[in-house]
């Protein structure tokens, strides 16, 4: 019976689960849907997994942290700000609520996966590192110096959403022409002028040989390496990594966004910065809360 | 006679010096020119400075720090990369350079602006800040958590070189359309075909009720106003601290940037981010090498 962390993740439709010890190896896991229009259904499915998964176990978490999107509280044990979706977490006060004999830290959805991918991941032992996850948006998180960049209101690391194109469309915080907006598969029909619904669609084509589809992906991974340059120059990270479902195109995002560094990066002597995939998957945000909980039991970091 | 600190900031033109107090009394300041035809003639001014000041305040400084531009080097006593410009500031140490008895931090010249700020400046006592100096070109750094952002090779802050426009003409880092374009000085008879040769001309006709220059400068502002909700995104600072020599448009750059901002700042919860105009001007940076000279001595940061 091995001592472990649980480490949960409430994502938009499902919550992720895992138990983890220590040294990082997986106990076991867990992905369950929720009803998203049963009111709080996820915080009572949270609460069953927590009672099932120590039950398996055969002894209860050392730990537990959980991950969610929103903005945290400056105590870290609840999400302060989390407008439009998930009504009820928003101050919802997780050490009472899964009745933890200690703390659970709650952290930012984005910055869990980026604990997660330097705990265990691709950027294992790294402490300036920037993780941007490109799916329907584009989400992101920094560590500096070894800690996750939070700032004044918990707000730091949306990478998404600095400005490429002043001109562009404001998108969800209101920044004009985004890297979100030019990335995120969210925006894929307006920027094709409604040929494709989805990356995924775009990609078939372009492997297919359409020109069309080719140059599109072609505008959109000049703007992720636009993007990515803009916070190298402000982070100055050693490694940026990439993850989310648009990170599975491989070597035709790898390998054509690379050249686009090499044409746009600011290398002080001739340094470059790693370009990383993610290697936790959809497991990052709960193996991150799992590794914050540990990191909080043994006052490694407050 | 007051136990104090002696903080140097070497720019491109002239060194600026002073002599303050823990306390941030200014004991007296120094403002020199030197050539920068004669190989190092900078280096030899500042030493002559330090024995000149000294002198005059009547006992030796207990600290010594200085600004410098470039990357500074991990250990933060030399520059460790300074390209084009002042030939033999790479890998200079200035402990031993001005014999000090004890170790001169050595700081990027915007790091040092941005420390003074936050000790005796516009940001008295914030923890997460950021600066952006408005001149030639636009000069940047930011604070988290209290201390500087620096990042893996020292670069972090450069928050001039964002990406505002990926077809815009690349700057000296390689960054397409950047912010420091859109604003700094440097291209502004680029930027307006040829009719403005200086940002202060550009102002002078707006004011005079030039309808060309105000649309030149609408649209500097918006780009200004991009960059910086661009940089609260990423940063997530209490306040902007805005300096420099565009600063000294006051109402026309600050009221200018508070519409622009309520139309595209992300305002979570309602909350805004402070936007504050510098105010220690050209001794910040000497003011800040003199606030971490002391802070190192004292201990309280390495």
């Amino acid at each position: 019976m091995s001592t472990y962390a649980l480490g949960l993740d409430l994502g938009g439709s499902s919550i992720k689960a895992v138990a983890i010890t220590p040294a990082g190896q997986i106990l076991t896991r867990r992905n369950v849907e929720f009803d998203a229009l049963q009111t709080m259904d996820w915080a009572r499915r949270i609460d069953s997994l927590t009672g099932e998964i120590q039950a398996e176990c055969g002894a209860p978490a050392v730990a537990i942290g959980l991950s969610a999107p929103g903005l945290t509280a400056p105590d870290e044990q609840s999400i302060a700000c989390m407008p439009g979706r998930l009504a009820g977490l928003q101050g919802l006060h997780w050490t009472s609520y899964l009745r933890s004999p200690i703390p659970v830290p709650v952290l930012n959805d984005a910055h869990a996966a980026l604990a997660g991918e330097t705990w265990l991941g691709a950027a294992t032992g790294l402490r300036n590192v920037i993780l941007l996850t490109l799916g329907t948006g584009v989400g992101g998180a920094a560590m500096v110096d070894g800690r996750l960049l939070k700032g004044h209101l918990g707000r730091a690391g949306h990478l998404g959403h600095i400005c490429l194109d002043q001109n562009g469309p404001l998108d969800i915080t209101r920044t004009p022409g985004s890297l979100e907006y030019f990335v995120g598969n969210y925006s894929i029909a307006e920027r094709t002028g409604g040929r494709f619904q989805s990356t995924h669609a775009l990609l078939a084509a372009r492997d297919a040989g359409d020109p069309a589809a080719a140059e599109f992906w072609r505008q959109s991974i000049y703007a992720l390496g636009c993007g990515i340059v803009s916070l190298v120059n402000v982070l100055d990270p050693e490694a940026v990594v990439i993850g989310g479902g648009i990170a599975r195109a491989g070597e035709a995002l790898f390998g054509q966004l690379a050249g686009v560094l090499d044409r746009i990066e600011w290398r002080p002597g001739e340094h470059r910065v790693k370009v990383l995939a993610a290697r936790l998957g959809e497991m990052a945000g709960a193996i991150g809360a799992a590794g914050k909980a540990l990191a909080w039991r043994g006052g490694l970091e407050k």
